[in-house]
């Protein structure tokens, strides 16, 4: 029997997605009828959203069998009273791969203080190597898909990394900690912090200025995971101070970032247009083709929502 | 019986090398006279040097074991008359993990195209992700110990790695070639190339107006090897005619770059003043000691330099 499909990410993206969604949908077998728009809600078996898309009630999908978010946060789906149709997330190869080139890249510019070549406007000889990256501490909060994989990449060129986890985990060559205590031991350990945590009530605002002091004097903070887990004033602050050396930002609490924000104007933050990784078409659309696939199949989701854990 | 190692380095560096070596010695269980001269050269039994130390004059070293390199390149020594003892390159595990890193972090910067948002004076919101690493080939000529510690690095990030040396080799994962028409090969399929080749008359001006021109439009170049590998001309005349994008150079014909130096003003010309690495004395100490301890044992020196190869 034909499956009902509904594209409900953000329409401007549906010409990119079309290909490459009925490409992956019929390489997993599916019979399958895919469309931007179904004129009965109630003949629609699965929903393929984002939290920018057309859809903010889920009640008329009464058939839906799962809402598969493009988007690695589902903080704009999770909360939606009208969403009770299994959410899953989007755990996609690429958009892995991008996150981790993006931190790794940043975080090594940083460790090897490339700015001042990057930007320079005189003719400067100061002949003064980094130190090794060995003896650079990287703290990494949020190990999901993404900070597990940044962590490892960053162990790899041989960091000592912290990694801090909502709950405990375990990772092959990170120091890994969890709860309020492990959260203040990590960051007093990390001249570099990298922030990829979901947003949740949780995380909301976490680098406060009190957390924010607690980071070795001259720190940098790396975030592309969501701008609101950052107190803006108290991060501007703490630059101000001198207490951090730099922050370099792809999320923000508004985006785009407004062009009077004072991040733009500091000479401590560098902004990033939220590009540190993004969803890609194909390697996403076999993700979403996969779990469709075991949905049929009565296997269990992959990467489901939790509501309790608001991610 | 007593051995007497000179130190003939740089003047300066004594100060950083004294103690990191003593110990190192001692570590090899050498008995052991370690000085920055000796009255009677023909008493000394190994000799340290860096091609910008104090001695010109090998022969009235009668009695040495060998001659043990602080730099890896050692261009300034192999074609000295002089030198007829054994000369040993410096293979240093910090000097690679450092070379490691500024590679690794450069090709990141230029794949991701930082500099836009690093050096941005306007509040500018242009979200536009960067292509994955994997669809981005990179060339490293020169598959000596730094070489190759690049090549599988840009590798285990995805980046494609084609590898070219003198002589043929195989890498795991590295796509080698060596001779003249795999030299034109890897030109052609490098996005950004990276040198690593030590400074020989075959490698001198390696990189001259045809070889530069076999290179994909737009490519970039970066080298921490040495700047007579380059022809400069050809080098500035390739970027001004939009050929190669930009050029990120930590070595130089002369260092310091003179100030009044085209590469210091043009904008798609990072200098950076020969810091990609350093041998660090801890760990290149620990290097010299084992090849002293190699020597008095009787078993072959390790890194020896080969005088028909010129490195």
């Amino acid at each position: 029997m034909t499956i009902n499909i509904l594209f409900a990410g953000h329409v401007s993206r549906w010409p990119d997605y079309r290909e490459p969604l009925e490409t992956a949908l019929r390489a997993a077998g599916l019979e399958f009828d895919l469309r931007p728009e179904f004129a009965d809600p109630a003949q629609v078996d699965y929903i393929i959203v984002a939290p920018n898309g057309p859809i903010s009630d889920f009640s008329p999908y009464r058939r839906a069998r799962a809402v598969l978010s493009l988007w690695a946060g589902v903080e704009g789906l999770i909360d939606n009273p009208t969403l009770n149709q299994p959410l899953t997330r989007m755990v996609d190869a690429g958009l892995t791969e991008g996150m981790v080139e993006w931190v790794t890249g940043h975080v090594l510019r940083h460790h090897l203080g490339m700015d001042a070549q990057i930007c320079a406007t005189e003719p400067r000889w100061h002949p003064v190597a980094p130190p090794l990256a060995r003896d650079r501490p990287i703290g990494v909060l949020g190990l999901g898909a993404l900070g597990c994989a940044v962590a490892q990449s960053l162990s790899r060129l041989n960091f000592p990394v912290n990694g801090w986890s909502r709950r405990d985990k375990s990772i092959a060559g990170i120091a890994t900690r969890h709860g309020d205590t492990g959260l203040r031991e990590t960051l007093a350990q990390s001249q570099i912090l990298v922030l990829l945590l979901p947003l949740t009530p949780q995380t909301e605002n976490l680098m406060n200025a009190e957390r924010l002091s607690l980071l070795p004097r001259g720190a940098i903070l790396v975030n592309p995971a969501r701008g609101q887990i950052i107190d803006d004033e108290a991060l501007l602050a703490a630059l101000d101070r001198g207490d951090l050396a730099h922050a370099t930002l792809d999320v923000f609490r508004q985006e785009p970032l407004p062009p009077s924000h004072p991040f733009w104007s500091h000479p401590q933050v560098t902004v990033t247009p939220h590009i540190a990784s993004e969803t890609r078409p194909r390697s996403a659309s076999e993700a979403i083709a996969e779990n469709i696939r075991r949905c049929e199949d009565g296997k269990p989701l992959l990467h489901l929502a939790d509501p309790n854990a608001g991610y």
